[in-house]
């Protein structure tokens, strides 16, 4: 069913991930909403906070909504800000850090895992 | 490949479809970059413009970046503002209209077509 939801409306919960610092998650479109291909979910990330240095079997694509900070991409932190779109490949190591004044992000994610099965936070 | 790119750094290119007034669009992650599943672009809709109204087998999910306007949604027109996610299913009729300070989005869709074939513009 269509849906219209804004990301200031949502309730966001605690990451609770090894290696997570500071970021709460709330999903906008997911399989729940009968979204069949990919769902969209909402990060924040405080000042000084991370989400954990890790890599999975699908794809990130990712849109900086607020605030400033740093990617690990290609193996090297690479700076981000507001309106930046990032294609993070299946596999690939990525972490996000928060700057100073924080970091909100969108990141879709396939439903299904390349490798089979349900992509956890979708 | 992984990448980074800012949505203020993309050349727009006008959106030629019937029933379109006033559109453009950049890719921002599309098959070309070897996004597997889904393609994110990047619209601008000037004020008083709109997109066609229509709807086709595959689905939308959208970020509403800047601006307001309305959308085509369950056979009416819903405002919609900043920080909007809309979900549009497949099949569903939509269009969207930029209010007096035009309308940016983000519109996230499938690669493939869920009745086979690639997605136009992705």
């Amino acid at each position: 069913m269509a849906l219209i939801r804004n990301i200031d409306d949502v309730e966001m919960s605690p990451v609770q991930m090894e290696g997570v610092q500071g970021a709460s998650m709330a999903m906008m479109v997911g399989r729940a909403d009968g979204a069949p291909h990919f769902a969209m979910r909402s990060f924040r990330v405080e000042a000084g906070g991370h989400t954990p240095k890790h890599s999975h079997d699908y794809e990130h694509e990712v849109y900086i909504v607020e605030g400033t900070g740093e990617i690990l991409l290609d193996g090297q932190y690479r700076p981000i800000r507001h309106g930046d779109t990032i294609y993070v490949p299946a596999d690939e190591e990525h972490q996000f850090k928060a700057g100073t004044d924080g970091l909100r992000f969108l990141c879709f994610v396939p439903v299904e895992r390349n490798c089979g099965g349900d992509t956890p936070g979708s």
